[in-house]
């Protein structure tokens, strides 16, 4: 069975559970905080109001280490707090040499507990090999990212066959895929280039970042990405559901207090029930597999 | 003239002052340290030991994060107590879309206070960019990488020129080089490469890990990476270094107390002078410019 991994296990389960295949992004900025609320409040709080919205969570390294070592804290804090049954994705696209990668996979895996972490492949195999070796964990490789210059290099036609780059990481991560534990993050911003990835991958697990703030189409990218048992992807959001406060009634006189996490909730319900009303318009359900 | 950003600056100072093109690399193992001493004085007690002898420290992040916090603190601690004229490369090989990849330029340059990091291209200029911007540090981006596996992506050959990823990596470093902040990660362990990098790059300096524990030829590659001026490199050591103290005396009955820091010492300028009288033979000398 593809995929059958224990963190894609534990996401599909979440994913069943809530109805969901919806990421919330964890990118805390400290100077977009509702007033009075610190940054372990707000995203504790941005937890309790999505945990059943949500079929995993991925919280981005840079912003807590921008907060030094009270921010890396507040990482390990706030992945502690995570409902054990919701998994987490460390967004921190690593990547060295194998003696140093062993390093980064304890970091990640055992000191700070993640289930999944995002890896940068320019080094190759041996490379990876540290992380890949942690099977009960999820190993997401950058493919076609999701930014505008993307294709400096992983469209760069590649080999003898003339293949992009991206497309030769996607036969790779096959390859690595022995243990189903390796999965690939694939922009929404490239929704072309995510249906000949997942012709390549057929049985791996996406990791779909760029709805939103970074506007790609959501339609789209699903029709591409979608595997051959409706499965076969999480997307992920960030900004529009951490910062969904700040539109909208959040500046009206008559705001509640609270309202912050409403308006998270509600973006992130919104979000997840856009995925679902586009998958059950290509006809697949739930209970597909 | 090439190079003269001020971590550039700075590095060919420290380089002049201790006649030296070594860079030590700081990858603590705590198992691997002396009887009663613990992390910090062990890496308190190296740079004291070497600081006269180095044209630059490279603490790697991952063996920092994988103590957790304390771990994390302590890299802020050992960036804080390096003396101010010795620069600092933070090897982290960083590499995010530009929003997330600005938090890791302030995360690195502002609050860890390092005057250089290591990123990874994958992602392209917009990755790269908050990096860059910064121009008064010092940005290495990796290149040709000094694993086994490198090749793997590195090597492809890409676009009509059908020229190695990494060559592409180097011209497009070039451009990037506007504000002669830019440096390559070049691994000792391919000469042969080395020298097609520094035909394309001429005025880019070279971070060369992989002579000691990963067995590059020393002098090869000072061949391959000296730019017409004799200058162009730093020559990274890290494990022949730290733990120097684990072969020879050490074992010995008769071992001094103290004596793993005269290990170190010993070792970082038995390199120091290795590296300066491959550079001699050359013809080269220090005061060449």
């Amino acid at each position: 069975m593809p995929n059958s991994g224990n963190f894609f296990e534990k996401q599909r389960s979440a994913s069943i559970q809530n109805k969901s295949r919806l990421c919330v992004g964890l990118d805390p900025d400290p100077n977009r905080l509702p007033k009075g609320v610190d940054l372990k409040d707000f995203l504790f709080s941005i937890v309790d109001a999505t945990s059943d919205l949500v079929a995993s969570y991925k919280p981005n390294a840079a912003f807590f280490e921008r907060e030094g070592v009270a921010g890396y804290r507040l990482l390990q804090e706030l992945i502690e707090i995570i409902p054990e049954h919701i998994p987490v994705i460390l967004d921190a696209k690593r990547g060295d040499i194998g003696h140093t990668a062993a390093a980064y996979a304890t970091a990640v895996f055992d000191v700070m507990k993640a289930d999944a972490v995002t890896v940068n492949p320019y080094l190759g195999t041996d490379s990876l090999r540290p992380f890949l070796d942690h099977t009960e964990k999820g190993v997401f490789i950058l493919c076609k990212t999701s930014n505008a210059s993307a294709g400096e290099f992983q469209d760069l036609l590649v080999g003898d066959e003339k293949i992009p780059l991206y497309l030769r990481v996607a036969e790779l991560a096959n390859n690595w895929n022995e243990h189903s534990n390796v999965g690939l993050v694939v922009g929404a911003t490239y929704p072309e280039e995510a249906a000949r990835i997942r012709a390549t991958a057929p049985d791996l697990e996406f990791l779909i970042p760029g709805v939103g703030a970074q506007a790609g189409d959501l339609a789209a990218v699903v029709d591409a990405s979608i595997d051959r048992n409706g499965q076969g992807f999480v997307i992920s959001s960030s900004r529009g559901i951490l910062y969904a406060w700040e539109t909208g009634e959040a500046g009206d006189p008559g705001y509640a207090p609270g309202g912050w996490q409403d308006a998270a909730r509600e973006a992130a319900n919104q979000a997840r029930i856009e995925i679902l009303n586009v998958v059950d318009s290509r006809g697949k359900t739930w209970g597909d597999a």
